[in-house]
């Protein structure tokens, strides 16, 4: 990599425009919603406020989040052509190729004609991805037709409510409220990229918001949660874990859930989610994933001075709350929804089509030769 | 953060990689695909030897073109769960929402699950996308289920035998033929770069597609044959239409079909399809939209120093065949997923995410209010 041309890497430190949504990686706060720290915001907040902040500018106040909580909770029943739809994809489809379906045949049924409806569109995007994705789930995989509406008030409570058709724990809607929180917005990453890069052609919320399904669905980007459960499931004891660990390592094979593209020292999102899973080991009275995880952040440290990124004790969180493994990367799906459009929406009030060049590397001109010269 | 400004919003002149596919606007060539250029292969090939020198990297003899034309065609029928979906989607809904659609479902049902496959899916989609469209269009527009299989042997062919129920003209087989090859490939637009950011993060191809469709759709890029045809179909002659053009021009209305962000003094592609939809007019016997469309020419050249792009006479050329304008950037995609596909295997080979940086806008740190204080 580092033979590389910046210019061909990935864009890698390069502006392509401006935000005020976040700031990832700046020094003293490592990662902020519109000046907001995430810790602060993890450990005050819901996340339909955070929601709120990302479209609107500002947190709500109590009338406004009330408002805005009901308005999401009205918004939550799929038109019948979607469930049509969603009945037609495979048991074994990518659920993230669901999501990104989903949002797509929405948007012919419910098309953003207007930019002046963006807001609109948000919130419904954002009241029914829980549902999409679980009444696709729940049908091919419990052969039951789901009602996506339910009784509770939060987005997080909401889509547990409708995966395990009982409400929550206090405990396990927490640590839903504060994951979406933390999944909810990180500046240019290469799905919001392709959202804003889709919005610059001034197309409509559902295509950036379906391309950004599809880029998010790349194991270098949204599948890390998911991989880092796939690393730890089998793991019998934080011995084992080293054990397992340590051969990976001498085998050079990649660990996911460690590292990342921007931040240098830690991740912030790590401390927070780590202590929430260590909760719920307490709750379940089985802290097998916890130790393990706890492990493999130690050996990581040691060994390849790596840090453990939001999605690493994510895995366990979401395992121990009974949440299947393949919709680990739809519940960021359903969080960073809200970032991806106020991208969109900042993108569209100062555009200017994203097009850059290339550097050509092929053949010189040349004559077309004749079909029987070939 | 950013260490490097830009020198222009939108990416504008900043290299985002390399590319052996194609060059734009590079003196003494306006527009080439791996080395050919535009006008000597508008003039020699079928779209189907540009499909296979993207694809594949040179232009195929006669027995690889045989046998690729022969697969593609044998590719054609639609799963029926496809067809069902297509059903559910509204007449008025937007055809490009509608490919959106219909090619993130292809995805559930004929998943990408290894690299390997990429030329299969490609091969899949380039040979489904007529009958894609033409099935939802014909379905909700004509009231019958067409059988997306013809006996046509060309793309440019098929897709005017599903749209019209029978084989077209030599000439109409022609002028699909060359649109075809001219939309095929125009390096980083925005359309094939959401494809590439898409790919860089290891995604599977039909998300690449889908999001490249959505960019497509936007009205700053795939939808100016259209506009370009909501312009020249009111006017009666050309004498009315230097009238109300230099009437939009007066009110500094947007016109849409001229000018181009990389080319300054002409498009490459304006030249062949102008002469094609000359020899239509004559065959049609209805010179009207062809001399409006060179009245438009003259009048912008004179008064705004701009020239056509490629979509400007594409507009009456499609139009002469019976095409009904919303069908127009569906064309688009059946020929630009060549240069998509292209681009999501050259990324694959050089993988690093796409992931630039921003420059931060937004509020300095601040402490989150409580609830009741805000």
């Amino acid at each position: 990599m580092a033979d590389k041309k910046l210019s061909g890497a990935g864009l890698r430190g390069q502006s392509a425009g401006e935000t005020a949504l976040c700031t990832v990686g700046k020094s003293g706060s490592g990662l902020t919603y519109r000046g907001y720290d995430i810790k602060e915001l993890a450990e005050k907040v819901s996340f339909e406020e955070v929601a709120y902040l990302l479209a609107k500018g500002e947190l709500p106040n109590q009338s406004q989040l009330d408002d805005y909580k009901k308005r999401l909770k009205s918004l939550r029943v799929l038109p019948q052509e979607l469930k049509d739809v969603l009945e037609r994809i495979p048991k074994d489809a990518h659920p993230m190729d669901v999501m990104r379906t989903g949002a797509s045949m929405l948007g012919n049924l419910e098309t953003e004609e207007s930019f002046d409806e963006a807001d609109a569109h948000i919130e419904r995007l954002l009241a029914t991805f829980p549902g999409m994705v679980l009444y696709w789930y729940r049908f091919t995989h419990d052969g039951v037709r789901i009602d996506t509406d339910s009784e509770e008030l939060s987005i997080g409570a909401h889509f547990l409510r409708l995966l395990h058709d009982k409400s929550p724990s206090k405990l396990h809607a927490d640590v839903m409220n504060t994951s979406l929180i933390l999944y909810a917005e990180h500046e240019f990453n290469a799905s919001t990229f392709t959202a804003r890069v889709c919005a610059s052609t001034l197309s409509d919320l559902h295509s950036c918001v379906t391309g950004a399904i599809g880029s998010l669905r790349g194991p270098l980007h949204g599948g890390a949660n998911e991989a880092a459960m796939e690393l730890i499931e089998d793991m019998k004891d934080a011995d084992d874990a080293e054990q397992k660990l340590m051969g990976m390592l001498e085998r050079k094979e990649k660990i996911m859930g460690f590292g990342h593209a921007i931040y240098r020292d830690f991740d912030p999102r790590n401390d927070i989610i780590k202590a929430w899973s260590k909760k719920l080991s307490e709750e379940v009275g089985d802290s097998r994933l916890y130790e393990v995880s706890a492990r493999c952040e130690e050996v990581m440290r040691r060994e390849k001075n790596l840090f453990p990124n939001a999605d690493f004790f994510h895995a366990s969180a979401y395992n121990y709350m009974g949440i299947p493994t393949k919709l680990f990367t739809p519940i960021f799906v359903m969080s960073r929804v809200t970032g991806w459009t106020a991208h969109v929406k900042e993108q569209r009030a100062n555009n200017r089509i994203i097009r850059p060049s290339a550097d050509y590397t092929g053949p010189e001109s040349r004559a077309v030769p004749a079909l029987n010269e070939r």
